[in-house]
């Protein structure tokens, strides 16, 4: 029997757990920040696998999952967002020289996928779709049971298609107009949320808000606050269409929303699905569709590095 | 030694070849019209098979490209433009009945893609798009060397994902508005062309012109008409705002483009090239990929047909 390790390498928090093969609860979890002072992020990934890494096992393998665009074939992250250090860091090298195993490396969204498809809320389901909503939206696709990566590892950036028109629509995170991104993330609902309260006859109690995020818009729009429920409206609006073009294109079984928007799903789950409906060509994509949110959470990115490690072991 | 029989049952013409391994030149190639009255067009098709069939050899399968949503899974054509008699037709079951010999069934455009990839433009790309730009838009992928057909068949819909403003884009074939289809096909090009003669003030000499279609259009542009040469501009600009979306969902090392449009390169390179360079979101993307046109003609269908039975054989 050996022992799987899978490690979330996020912006703020570092998470590593060793797990027994077919087991999603880990023997041994841990949690630290992903930054300390002095301490180079390499050497606080190394020190927190070995502290999950048991001592009189063997490890078949070490899968990370890495906010950002990473290069899985050649085991580099290429960036991680407000992690300079981590740039073009070639993690797998590293890692495999000290430690002697297998490592594998993944974008966490794709990875996430990963792990709703072999654990969560996709299994059984070859073809899937997968939606992370929070601050962007990110995502991940299984297509006949193979995890999309692309060439060079840059692909299933779900966030980044135009879903209005493209120069008529909102600014995306990526400086380009009109993407699924600007429309429905969580970003994307503040955004309108303040565009909206530029003009003096919105009225919402949100002006008076000191913070406005997509989390006190949510506990305002369940208040009933009229401009906070639009906004997520309109977010789920733009959301169907925009899956409704990814259902043309990958004509899924299954499509997973998660990301922490998700969890606000009774302010959007009506407009996504009627624009879904609406806006797909032929009703055969709709047929044996299952619509549903993410099942792993906060684990999704530490279970997707475990199917990382796990897919690749069973060359799935 | 065996031969492979490849049919591309299209709308006007019915082709059948027969090819020795490893060979794209067809030992017999056939055509004829799909059509004849008083005859089924399922008995043209095995009697047309039959006629490339050598007497002496061995046929280890056949592979048939067809117009229109398949499910190849089942074997079954869903639907066929303008021939309602296939509509849910069983062609494989009926055809493996009669020859006893396993056949592969696939939408033309798909197959197209797994032409090029095998045999055409697309040689050694194992991330690759291909988009048929004619009447309307279609396409096929290639990722990590698969085939996308999506849970049902209906996957590669390449045409029918957003580029212009949901409900102020153009009508596509579909009913549905602002997709690619209605903006960068030749119909496209051709509502275009009828959408600014609406006005009495715009000037171009396809006024006169007893037939507007993509065609017409092209040769009007050729000669300098500006309305044409801006119909073809337009169309290029939103086919890179298309294909850099697909770059992001993809991350190919190639994009093909193929169809009777494509041909009328010269009219609509620079702007395709220019809106997808300018609408990709990193310039990663763009490194390594090649832009090009499809290789192989009219035998799109036909030898991508060959390259379903050579895939599935060799389960690649």
């Amino acid at each position: 029997m050996s022992i799987r390790i899978a490690v979330d390498l996020g912006g703020t928090h570092l998470r590593a757990a060793a797990f027994r093969t077919n087991k999603t609860e880990p023997l041994i979890h841990k949690k630290i920040k992903t930054r300390s002072e002095g301490e180079p992020i390499f050497e606080r990934i190394l020190g927190l696998i070995r502290e999950v890494m048991p001592a009189d096992e063997p490890i078949s393998g070490i899968g990370v999952a890495v906010p950002g665009p990473v290069d899985p074939e050649e085991g580099i992250i290429i960036q991680m967002p407000n992690i300079p250090e981590m740039r073009h860091y070639p993690l797998v090298a590293e890692l495999q020289a000290i430690l002697n195993v297998p490592v594998y490396l993944g974008n966490d969204a794709n990875l996430a996928a990963l792990g709703e498809w072999r654990y969560g809320a996709g299994q059984g389901h070859d073809h899937l779709l997968y939606f992370t909503i929070s601050t962007g939206v990110g995502g991940g696709v299984i297509s006949d049971g193979h995890l999309l990566e692309g060439s060079a590892g840059l692909g299933a950036e779900v966030g980044h298609v135009v879903v209005k028109a493209d120069d008529e629509g909102p600014v995306c995170g990526c400086g380009l107009h009109g993407h699924l991104e600007a429309l429905a993330s969580g970003t994307g609902i503040a955004n309108y949320v303040e565009w909206r309260l530029n003009d003096p006859e919105t009225e919402s109690n949100l002006r008076s808000s000191a913070t406005r995020n997509a989390v006190t818009i949510a506990e305002a729009a369940r208040a009933g606050d009229p401009l906070a429920l639009e906004a997520y409206r309109r977010a789920g609006y733009y959301l169907g269409i925009g899956v409704a073009s990814f259902l043309h294109i990958f004509n899924p079984s299954i499509v997973i929303l998660g990301g922490g928007v998700s969890q606000s799903r009774e302010l959007f789950w009506q407009p996504y699905e009627e624009s879904l409906r609406a806006n797909v060509f032929n009703p055969a994509y709709l047929e044996n569709l299952v619509l549903t949110t993410a099942a792993l959470g906060d684990d999704a990115g530490l279970l997707g590095a475990l199917a990382l490690v796990e897919t690749k072991e069973l060359s799935l």
